[in-house]
């Protein structure tokens, strides 16, 4: 290829599209043009980035004309119909949705634990995991290098802002509710001063914990659950992986958390397990609890890594390990994650 | 022993006391006298038990005078002082304090699991176990009874309440400070927006959630981790029972949650166990996702049972089960259980 390659940017005028802009305009810059694509409702907005006013385009076949990687921040359904239109204009697609997760000839990429697989994309695609899913897996990808992973008991705490702005929107309304009021304390009060307005989500989430997020799976596993095992299994190419993972919303805006169980092939001590989360690519080991060192959701949020706390080795089994991870689910759970992994395309591209 | 025993609630002005007063009036009437205790500093108040007003009397030794069952609902230290004395003067001590739970010669009593435990007191203290075991062991030890569980993965959801007023204080002021701002979307602005307001939490906990709960201990571990693990092998006599825990303080008023993976030694289905949660007392099975039914803490606050839902058997391992429980920090999680304690040593005493 000759010259930087165009980039389009499918789902621009979105809340994933406002951080993609973001980390655009901070990266190193890979890219040639820029091409902004929306929904023709939202076309024709004007957008910031790499400082330059850019006009936003509507989502036809003619917004592919010339592009060379695509990155698609938009619901599954748009993706499905979108994404092979623009690779049969000749683009490279990085999907975000869940559409082509877990196709076996559509690779599932976190460039720190396989970006080699962007290599062999038969269907001109490649997917980026779910946001419960990045949460933790490059810490986890970084550990299993070392020791083995045999087994994964995952319980997530996840953020609002990964259901959308009606997440975030319905959290604020809830929240201005309550402040200042005894509810929280007598049974049903919090359900009902909210009312109808839990938004996206299956319950009231001020004062409240929701322990469901997806859709109804066979055995009474939720989508989300069933996304984490599959994804994980996926992206470490170990797909006899023992894996139980619980979702629940928790009332954080943004950056989700996993109280993480691993269980390795081999014994593993915390000295070695924190050696290696201190120079792992994408996670920053922050694990000093007596000095109140350990990452919450508040103190991560809008930072780009995985960040480590309360790593502990089980008290009854020398090779399992405890960890508690954060990290911001529109960044490294979508943005970041799918603007690394069209970079390493582009490096690709460059080869070619 | 004639006529029915004289019972001392010491601690009768704290919020567990308000929560045993309520109890107490509303439990069938196993109690002659019941005679309030508090800190020379809140005595003399009046408060209502069973439709009467009492007036509150003074720890001191002359306050356990005739006093058959003692229940003690109090810091460690006012337990460690004033338990011995009770005992001294001839009371059986129910204490709700972690000051004797694992002492060898003191039973850890949930009625539900091991109430013959009561019979067999040679300190004169029988002790119940802390809120974060008692939020999941009723459930966990009514499936040990059919399938033997072998090994517990446990991370918690706990209240605020758990920290006493000072904790409920500390969420609502900082939930009065986030309502209707942007707070909680960039990194470190609830920490600055909140202060010194923490109150006894390591973190602000609106908009967040705070993996530190206790004390550290050996290995990085937290005081209420190690805490669920050394009592739930006690309650459930299995001295090597596998178990690793996180504990969680999340932004809820009252009643703990926790996400718990069970293995057992046998084969398990979820219509067995659901048939088993169905019927085990002190439990509520809530399992119906489909339909939006799964106990979340807003709608068990208040409430007797422990609430169970999300029960899945592991796709990779059919002896694991995964569980979602909810449990009123403050009723079955403190004074419920106490109550229930001294209700049993109230029986025991009756036959002799």
């Amino acid at each position: 290829m000759n010259g930087k390659p165009t980039l389009a940017v499918v789902g621009a005028t979105g809340a994933v599209g406002a951080v993609m802009l973001q980390i655009l305009s901070q990266h190193a810059d890979v890219w040639g043009d820029i091409r902004l694509v929306a929904s023709p409702r939202t076309s024709g907005r004007k957008l910031s980035v790499r400082g330059q006013e850019t006009e936003v385009v509507a989502l036809t076949e003619q917004a592919f004309d010339g592009v060379d990687v695509a990155v698609f921040l938009v619901p599954d359904e748009v993706s499905t119909q979108w994404a092979p239109v623009a690779v049969a204009k000749g683009a490279v697609v990085v999907d975000n949705s869940a559409a082509f997760r877990m196709e076996p000839d559509v690779p599932l990429v976190v460039p720190e634990l396989n970006s080699h697989a962007v290599r062999s994309r038969p269907r001109g695609i490649v997917a980026s995991p779910g946001c419960a899913t990045l949460s933790m897996v490059v810490a986890v990808g970084a550990l299993h290098a070392e020791f083995g992973v045999r087994e994964l008991v995952v319980s997530s705490y996840l953020a609002v802002s990964a259901a959308g702005q009606d997440g975030v929107t319905a959290l604020r309304d809830q929240l201005s509710l309550v402040a200042g009021t005894d509810l929280g304390t007598h049974p049903g009060d919090v359900r009902r001063a909210v009312g109808d307005s839990t938004g996206p989500f299956a319950a009231p989430l001020a004062l409240n914990v929701v322990p469901w997020a997806g859709s109804l799976q066979d055995g009474g596993w939720s989508s989300e659950e069933t996304a984490i095992r599959d994804e994980t299994r996926k992206i470490l190419d170990l797909p006899g992986l023992r894996i139980a993972a619980t979702c629940v919303n928790v009332p954080v805006i943004t950056a989700h958390s996993a109280a993480v169980h691993a269980r390795f092939e081999q014994e593993i001590t915390v000295d070695r397990a924190h050696e290696i989360l201190a120079t792992a690519p994408g996670v920053v080991l922050f694990d000093n609890p007596g000095a109140g060192d350990f990452p919450t959701p508040s103190d991560v949020v809008g930072t780009d890594p995985t960040w480590v706390g309360r790593v502990r080795r089980s008290l009854d089994d020398p090779r399992a390990l405890e960890l508690f991870v954060c990290g911001d689910n529109l960044r490294k759970g979508a943005a970041l994650n799918v603007a690394q992994i069209a970079e390493a395309v582009a490096v690709e591209l460059s080869k070619a």
